[in-house]
């Protein structure tokens, strides 16, 4: 049921991200500079550790795009790997190369290491922790700056903002640095607002056209999320209080709330769409975590490797990213058509 | 990537409700009294109206079961309208019963009234209210159930209570009590918790594999969901307090603490699976919201449909079904199989 | 990637056929009459036998259409068996009705009894036959019939005929009746034609896409057809013999041939699409075959169920609905839309 | 319903080929020797032109395997154009290198070129041609090595073979030599076996199941293929000559003869998996054919593009791959399991 689809693929330390998307329609101008604007907001925000700095993402187009267009055919976006120079060996596709360096059996508790390690009957945690890791929505953000700029042919925009940082409502970095001082790391909330989006997108005729759960799907499945809301929560509010009068302006319908967050009957309702997600601290700390050597099952302290204290900024920016394939998928649903011309003249645009 | 798939149909006040679930291995005995008493329980609870009366739905299975054991086919249940007599010439599938008794045109807000005629070019905002009214998650209430039942023979249980309603976090009849008096609705909150899931129930290893974001759907798309958690919300939280360490007792692993709500890294972890929703005040009022008539668009009262006050226990079952739909689908993707004698020989049952 | 889905249900001698569509835009005329008649095709033919007669199959729309137009929700439909009386006690939902009668475990070579027993481990292979029958065509002929009144909403035609049956390529009646005196039963081939199809549909971008690919899929699925062809079967041709040139008319391009079938590069060219399958002969035979009793494992004559001598003509009826369906799914995926005044509106009509 | 999925991307003169597979279990040996032999293969076979020497395709793996072992994640294949060099300015991704060089408007009969045009509204017919080519089935040979692996692990064992070239039967170089002599191109019919699968892959439950069909849509959406065959054409064929009758040997069951090439009611029943397909001769030759420039709508002569007299080996080994991609989907489906080591455990391996 979906148009716009797509694969990624990549590991934290491999040779390179990768994603193919199909059921772009042709005669589209993608700009890739656009995609990298994209992967530089992910990357950055108070918080963040050094990886940062090493990783400064570019993607490549390797398929699907000419003389700055889609073709209609599958589009390739690949992000490179710039420190896989040093990861070459410990990360090698070869039998010969085979090496217990950089190996980890201490599970860190909050991360895929446990239940991986048994789904995937992996002694060495690392084959687990290199496809969990967050470096995989670095792809998933360049699928969602290409979606972006398909929503913004509609005329549809998109922002997000942070609500809150550990227990500040304001004056985040504060909060991150006495954070940062003890070891510790930050949990968040963030908004995300899409604009101008046409009303009836998503369905109510079957559970699995319902535009709040795709995005609630969207959202959750990015790690770290706990927690999704569409709109205000309507806990403790009363359905007088709650629900969105609407009102006739210059012939035109209004309201004067939002608290539906822009979806009535699991589809859009013409208002903004607001999207709410508490992203969980991370799990991987300075100051560490009891758990278990899986190779010998004795409590121990959790395995380290260098992190960032808060990411919820990025995670606004990956969440944007995720709704805005969803967002894409319906657009071009709705709207049919094999290339931009073709919608556009049906739009009269 | 779907074993356990399903479509459903029927419109509220339409002869039937209906649903084709396709992929259940053969030689699984379904009991029909479950799927009956799972129906009831969707019909209880504090504050329903009197349809609920009328409703006292039963499942009737059509196809792929045969002296009580499924057959490898579709199975096929439906749930017919009690009160269907009184509602065959208004929703009759025949041109020539045309009739504008019962139509309306003024919309509901918190509905899918406005967004649905939009979309689906509909005059008639009943044509909407048929098939967007929970009505329909009496039979997703009814497949839900047969996956329970699936679940439980790998000795999954599950469970839910209410957590909040309106304003009161116990003595919910008291609050509900109130509101009905002044004709307002409530909305509340709930959690749900499977036990006893195998561990790596889903997947870290794309995001549409991760079984959080699986859940968030399923939950998501049941009419006025409005927010979802998984686990213990992680707002204002530190990394150190949040993560569950781990300990060893008896040789096994043990943990002290669930924020996590038993996923990690988008699978279960061996933990009970703890999901949260709330779910906003029903949209419809005795005490109506300011609207708008689409017939002339003026400003008017919205149009009031017998109702409920409170539906948080139901949305509680209907919750726990969908849920069950997706952890079903998940163990016997796991497990594979096409009969159940073959998939506990496997499991040395 | 498919708007117009659905699921099929039902056994043979069950109570009831269903289907549920899923994706039908809202306010489409649906003419039950039209899905009768071509239930009514689906039983004719030379040489079909008694069972024709007493099946007479009628559709009924229990959900998703009210005042004979699509709602845009799920639309159900049912054919009853209206044999089910006197096989309702061997076709039991329930326990408690356990019955041996019209078991029987003598594989038939050609169906499914075989490897159905031990896929789902059925001791009786009346499990296997009920829904391995040829009976279930007819709630997929039930649901081409709506995907060819969509198809004719935009002027495309369909139709079919025999080519050979047995050895003949005309005056079929003759070898029928000659093979029904000898107990035995006829292969044999048939085309299926579509016209007016707009061109594009289909894409050679992504194997999954492509057109001819799905069209195959779609008959070689309908029991008993062994061989598919797009088009002239170009065995033994050369490439200029075999390609259609293309010339110019009155500013338009014309073909002079359609060896091609009306398909290049997995796309409709706009010449007719053409469709050519071979059936196998029926393996129900009066004069049995040799084969093995699966409670004994010793050698037997093959159990007989009364059938038909020749079943083409019925064949090429549910490949023209099967066919229809992939169609209906293209086109409606090309033009998007969510009712028919939209789309219509979009294409000028 | 897939469990080994994958997209594939790539243009004919562009940067590179990829393929991402979602869904291999974790700790199977991908041996990429084979993955290479199986990319020569497709580039043998007598009456191929020059550029079979330039490609001499090798696979590189970017992602999912790690020491020779796949970890559970998405496995990232690709294959460098090696001739991608001369081609970087005319299939350049950036706007600014816009050029005409290599631009073509004459339709080529057989090919996308007509119909590609109009569906993507591609003026320039090499933006339709670089996807539609044939060079992308290099790629779908990577995926279905892959997948063959995957099955030989079950002990499944392929191979393919000619059966027809042009009017021959054997002595193809004889007919080859003489089509290329006059700038003509051949046709041809060929074979694939699969042994040792197990018995019940596919289902007859629901149409989208049948195993069938599902190698017809993978075999038919081979560019050039217009005919798909399992087993035996039953056309001329009596029921009485044409099923496989049954017997026992050794408490075993046995057949005579495999008409029903391995399947029976759209599953695999232990006999041979033997499927037949023919390919229409290629329709770029030397000897051009009439057409049409689009440019002008003039008749015209087609544009050549170097180009092959005979692909049918290759054909063959493209067919090869593709099946095998829905083998390891159904044999992967039926175990269930996450790693190999638990598929071979069940086992008992």
């Amino acid at each position: 049921m979906s148009k716009f689809r797509f694969l990624t693929s990549g590991e934290s330390h491999g040779k390179c991200l990768t994603a193919i998307i199909e059921g772009i329609p042709a005669g589209f101008e993608i700009n890739i500079d656009l995609i990298n604007a994209e992967l530089k907001r992910r990357q950055s925000g108070y918080g963040r550790g050094e990886r940062m700095q090493i990783e400064c993402d570019t993607a490549e187009i390797t398929s699907g795009v000419r003389f700055g267009k889609t073709l209609g055919s599958p589009v390739t976006v690949v992000i490179q790997n710039r420190d896989f120079e040093n990861w070459q060996k410990i990360m090698s596709v070869l039998p010969e190369d085979f090496t217990e360096e950089k190996s980890f059996t201490r599970c860190r508790p909050g991360h895929a290491d446990y239940a991986g390690s048994i789904k995937y009957n992996h002694k060495d945690l690392r084959n687990v922790l290199e496809r969990s890791s967050a470096r995989k929505t670095a792809i998933e953000t360049a699928v969602g700056a290409v979606a972006k700029q398909i929503l913004s042919k509609f005329n549809v925009k998109c922002s997000s903002k942070i609500l809150q940082i550990g227990k500040a409502y304001e004056n985040f970095e504060l909060e991150i640095d006495k954070a940062k001082e003890i070891g510790d790391t930050l949990s968040g909330k963030f908004e995300v607002v899409f604009e101008n989006l046409p009303v009836g997108l998503g369905s109510y005729v079957h559970w699995d056209r319902m535009l709040d759960g795709k995005i609630a799907q969207a959202v959750m499945s990015i790690p770290a999320v706990k927690a999704v809301e569409i709109g205000q929560n309507p806990l403790g509010f009363s359905g007088s209080e709650y629900h969105d009068e609407m009102f006739v302006e210059n012939g035109k319908i209004t309201r004067k709330t939002n608290n539906a967050g822009g979806i009535e009957g699991g589809m859009t309702n013409g208002e903004p769409l607001v999207v709410k997600a508490v992203m969980k601290p991370i799990p991987t700390m300075r100051k560490p975590l009891n758990t278990v050597d899986l190779a010998d099952m004795k409590e121990c302290q959790a395995h380290f490797e260098r992190s960032d204290t808060c990411a919820v900024e990025a995670c606004a920016v990956v969440a944007e990213a995720r709704i805005a394939c969803v967002l894409a998928d319906e657009v071009l649903q709705k709207f049919g058509g094999d290339s931009f011309d073709e919608i556009f003249r049906r739009l009269g645009f």
